[in-house]
């Protein structure tokens, strides 16, 4: 040892860890976040990733509006606006809105940085460390990361076919209130589950919205896909039917495009206030430049048979993915076939672990994102989310191809060997020599 | 009261009151922003607001460099990207960093919303309730805004002409250690302070550097106007002299525009893992289309040349006001002259409360922040910040004449009455009548 060479201090170790606040605990690379690397690669076929596919938006248009708002009204688009958003947007937003049954004032939109921002500004003006929020099982991956940041306690209720089942909800709520805690509210995504696939039966919004309000829960009702549907018109948003329980997310960023981030919350008047308060202190302002992008689009463009356009693509896409699965997968796998947004859930055989066979899958060049990423508690080891949204049909058909022969195999060698092979580590570069992080 | 209707509920009581975290105790509307209302009425002179004048950018180029890029990167621009930001801004960000003496890599820069985000972000990374973060006597509203939503407590260290007291420093982390408190860094403005105008001399910055490094405090050097000098060459950053134990913010917000809201933070490698860990919570990505039209603009204009004509347009507005201080201001006030940035601190005659005489002075047309703004703990009645960023000189002497006049009145007031007038409500209508809030 006395003739090794120093190592420069703190290119490995993190001097900083006796000083990060409590909660960077709960702050970890989630499973998607790890996958991005991996999407990237253009021989993968990425059935991982939620990015849109927007390569259908007429750039002359949105070029144009935008050139448009830089000469008309560029000193405006390029200073500080209000912490609470675009009056013009926020009336717009309300349009949109309308769509799904909401009748709503501007007033109590606030305009947020992705929808992802709203549900982390309601959680901060919510949620003290130990509150419990009841979440669907399985959740959206980057709502459960903000609600482990803020050192919440994460309950799921089950879902089955037509959403959340309402005795579930009865059941969670009882079993944490019988456990002395706070429960501050229900995360859902009622419309095109992410990553359930899976929509809240009509029936049973009215019931869900009554237990809530019975037990004195809010709903943060979390609705980025609602006017994706393939099939029919947009259901009601449970904010249509209760005003003063429901806080509503919505976001543009399926709708029209991700990159302005742009999302909303439309929320009951005191709440609003102290949402833009949150909002001030996060930001000042959310980007005036970007609201008024979209804004501008909104006025200029038939925004309405845009979407129209990216239902009919994402179908598409839909039917690829559900009519290769059924052509290519193992018999003993499992699937719903949803009916708008971008996600399909599937079930694996008894025995196969999504997490574990992801290297290998990653190896043969096709990525997914492994059940438990959408759990708080560990659950989900046999269930996949697979994404139909950014990949062409053809790419669809092959990632499934690939993926039936990487489960074939995974199913041949527990047939042989049992089920106790170990785990390996992801690894995007498909390369199975020492991990570099432990030499 | 048996024939009063009914009030309708929760029209004036939040019924939510019971249910928000114990952070918003702490997230309570500043005085600067109940003067965003009154600041945007056309007949008031505001030397509240810290707009930066951006009339002077050419919006040919802007519209041009965007019109550009939605043209050629337009699916890229408009998509999700990375949580820690665009790799090509991150390498523009580091060449601006040069011109203060900083060599960082573009893997330690992550992509805010603004450079608030950046405090926002790294408050979030570091402290748990209770921390103590030491600022600057007086600092920045905002960053005090979000110190005190993560329910940290503040701890003042004085300035003089020459910025920050090294003295004062010492004294304030011996008081909390000595109190059994955590302190996680030091918030600091060493250029052209928000509000108090001055800057830290450089023999003052290593300085404060060797302190902050034995005594274990991290430093967070926020510098949104370094490059905003009127008279030489931009300072050495702490951060150049300092890589390990400072985290740097920045932000095009006053050097290009803060519509975009692009700042960032430049922060040692582990600490840097963390604000893309937090980033991603809080937005998954920061505006991938504001972060493009930025890029674009480096790229494609003059930006230094663009700066340097900021620089004289505000030097102009400082020496405005200055001038207009100097023969419009009774001779008790004291101000100093700023050597760049956007702000003079005022000291009022003794027995003058500045907060106490905004309604007179609104209702005289000219607005100002009272110093108490900038405390944590309710000192500075006797201060206030004056803007010279967004009016024009014409303007600003008009604002000073105005101002003058109300504290001349103020002083007649005290001189007959006595120091003992109450304070009476902000009223941005400048109306005496009964407040609604009463009613």
């Amino acid at each position: 040892m006395e003739n090794t060479p120093a190592r420069p201090p703190s290119a490995r170790l993190d001097s900083y860890v006796d000083r990060y606040a409590a909660r960077t605990a709960g702050m970890t690379a989630s499973e998607i976040r790890a996958l991005f690397a991996v999407a990237s690669r253009p021989e993968v076929v990425s059935l991982a990733g939620g990015m849109p596919n927007i390569s259908g938006l007429p750039l002359d248009v949105v070029g144009g509006a935008i050139a448009d708002l830089v000469a008309t009204q560029g000193p405006v688009a390029m200073q500080y606006g209000s912490g609470q958003g675009v009056p013009e947007l926020r009336e717009q937003i309300t349009d949109v809105m309308r769509l799904e049954g909401i009748e709503a004032h501007p007033d109590d939109v606030v305009v947020t940085v992705g929808s992802q921002q709203a549900v982390d500004l309601v959680t901060r003006v919510f949620c003290d460390p130990g509150d419990v929020v009841i979440c669907e099982a399985p959740s959206y991956v980057g709502a459960l990361g903000v609600f482990k940041s803020y050192q919440c306690d994460v309950v799921h209720a089950e879902m089955d076919a037509d959403g959340l089942v309402p005795e579930a909800l009865r059941q969670a709520i009882a079993a944490v209130k019988a456990a002395g805690k706070t429960i501050k509210f229900l995360y859902t995504i009622p419309n095109f589950h992410n990553p359930a696939g899976v929509t809240l039966a009509a029936e049973r919004r009215i019931e869900i919205l009554d237990i809530c309000r019975t037990e004195g829960v809010l709903v943060l009702e979390d609705n980025p896909y609602g006017l994706l549907g393939f099939d029919r018109e947009p259901m009601r948003a449970l904010r249509a039917d209760e005003a003063e329980n429901v806080i509503y997310l919505g976001s543009f960023s399926k709708t029209f495009a991700p990159g302005f981030r742009v999302g909303w919350a439309l929320a009951p008047h005191p709440v609003r206030e102290k949402l833009v308060l949150a909002q001030e202190s996060a930001t000042l302002c959310p980007p005036q430049f970007s609201q008024m992008a979209v804004s501008a689009y909104l006025a200029k463009h038939d925004w309405q048979g845009q979407i129209k356009q990216f239902r009919e693509m994402y179908r598409e896409r839909r039917d690829a993915m559900v009519s290769s699965l059924a052509d290519l997968m193992p018999a003993a796998c499992q699937w719903n076939v949803p009916s708008g947004g971008f996600y399909v859930w599937l079930t694996l055989p008894p025995g196969i672990d999504a997490k574990g066979m992801l290297p290998r899958a990653v190896t043969a060049r096709v990525a997914y994102v492994p059940g438990t990423a959408f759990y708080a508690d560990g659950f989900g080891s046999s269930h996949m989310r697979l994404s139909f949204c950014y990949p062409t049909p053809e790419r669809i058909r092959e990632g499934v191809r690939r993926l039936a022969g990487v489960l074939e195999a995974e199913m041949e060698l527990r047939a042989t060997f049992g089920p106790v092979v170990p785990a390996r580590q992801v690894n995007p570069q498909g390369y199975d020599g020492p991990s570099t992080d432990l030499s």
